[in-house]
């Protein structure tokens, strides 16, 4: 284990193994052969050839293409193919970046390779040269990653939701912040990736926000997510990252960037660059959101 | 003029328009085909084919490569292909990132599109909740970018320097400032970015570091390379940055890193994840040191 992979834990995309899913042009997300295999029941949503899966719906208007995925997933959910239910809409964008298409169930995300947008806040506590950070455990009975270690703030975007409003609900569910400690959390960057796990394609866009707070703050979970809170030196939790596997996958990543952001990695260390450049490693980024140019 | 107008500044490449230069193996460069041509003169050290430019040289140890480059950079330069002359060795390293190939004066990189490295060094004076930042003036002889605004210190890493004694050197050199205060400059990460501009292929990661100065602090030139300094509000250099091209191109980059880093920059801006994925933009980040994975 070693920071480095950390990071390419969180680069494991071969784009042969996928075709492109395309809407009005654009490619919007990636699909296994088996998922496009399943996809041939419906003829009158999409269209599927050997080297592309397109959405061929003739409504084109974001409410009837969300009706039709609805639709979709419920029978791939059926099927097994989709799993952690979250009950989440979740807005698949154009290549400008702004336009929604449509919205989809958050957990149908990652079988179709739609770009994912989150936010992580780093919890900070620090007295003078000594910088403490909160980390909290995910509970036993979470559907991904259950137990494993998270920031103190992290959530999915919800369709309709600014980065802003995500941060401030989050932080009052997962941590018990109220809103007015919440705004004040500090955008410090993005973190980008693609990567292949049991949920399917994570291709995830990482709003990373960090947050001052005082010695007297104690997180209080609300949502069941977090079943418990540790206040840990920046030397243990560097530690843990570097060392073990008890971090999320994508929150070792929002370690790391804090790391390095801080000073707590040399630019000596043989990866340093390779680190850097690993938080933006997504290679399909100008698809389905964001693009660089 | 926008951030993202900077960002796209430092992106300009088209693979199409180059030849890959290979060395053992590993692509290392990129020529341009007028400069393929010209090395067709030297068979005893390329080969140059319509797909690509080997190293093909029979002596394989660095030094025999070294010397082969000298006379062709000479060359070169007595060709007019080859301008802004540094006197200043630059290692070529092997996909590894860390073997080092050969070394070649720095003015021949971009010719070769070879990777170049940097530390860029921000020098920031806080007092309270306001901040200032020392902007150098480039002087109006510098070959390259003259009177262009740049970063306190800033300059490339000349072979056999680590990425420290180069922040250490160049700090005395462009600002005056003592070992033992440049010594406490902070790592804060890296750029990257392939651009085609006048010196040919500009392919570069650039170290960043961020140096706290006390408000006492007077930066001083010695080496004739800045022509004035001047301390200014993070507002007014943001400005500058957003809305004119005063800045040298990559020292725009630092400055957009470092606002982004600190929250100078909102979640919400419509650029704001395209600037953070073009602060990592090297799309040929793989050829010649430090592949992301």
């Amino acid at each position: 284990m070693s920071f480095l992979d950390r990071v390419l834990e969180c680069a494991r995309f071969d784009p042969r193994s996928y075709l492109p899913f395309r809407v009005d042009g654009d490619t919007v997300g990636f699909v296994k052969p088996d998922t496009a295999r399943r996809l041939c029941r419906y003829p009158d949503i999409f269209s599927v050839t050997s080297n592309e899966v397109g959405l061929t719906l003739p409504a084109t208007d974001p409410d009837s293409r969300s009706r039709a995925f609805d639709a979709v997933v419920e029978d791939l959910r059926q099927a097994g193919l989709v799993n952690a239910w979250r009950d989440e809409p979740h807005a698949v964008v154009g290549n400008d970046g702004r336009s929604v298409l449509f919205t989809i169930e958050r957990a149908a995300i990652p079988v179709f390779g739609f770009r994912g947008w989150g936010v992580h806040v780093n919890g900070i506590v620090r007295d003078g040269a000594d910088t403490r950070m909160w980390v909290g455990r995910r509970s036993a009975d979470k559907q991904t990653a259950p137990r494993q270690l998270d920031q103190l703030v992290a959530g999915g975007r919800v369709a309709g939701h600014t980065i802003g409003e995500t941060v401030i609900k989050e932080a009052d569910e997962e941590a018990g912040i109220p809103a007015e400690v919440a705004r004040r959390a500090v955008p410090v960057g993005t973190i980008t990736y693609c990567t292949e796990n049991v949920d399917g394609l994570r291709r995830d866009l990482l709003y990373v926000f960090d947050l001052d707070l005082p010695p007297s703050f104690v997180p209080i979970n609300s949502d069941g997510e977090i079943e418990e809170f540790y206040l840990w030196t920046i030397s243990k939790i560097r530690n843990i990252v570097e060392e073990t596997q008890q971090f999320k996958f994508n929150c070792a990543l929002v370690v790391i960037d804090f790391l390095i952001r801080n000073g707590f990695i040399s630019a000596e260390h043989p990866d340093y660059a390779m680190l850097c450049a690993g938080l933006q490693s997504d290679p399909t980024r100008l698809a389905g959101g964001v693009p660089p140019q």
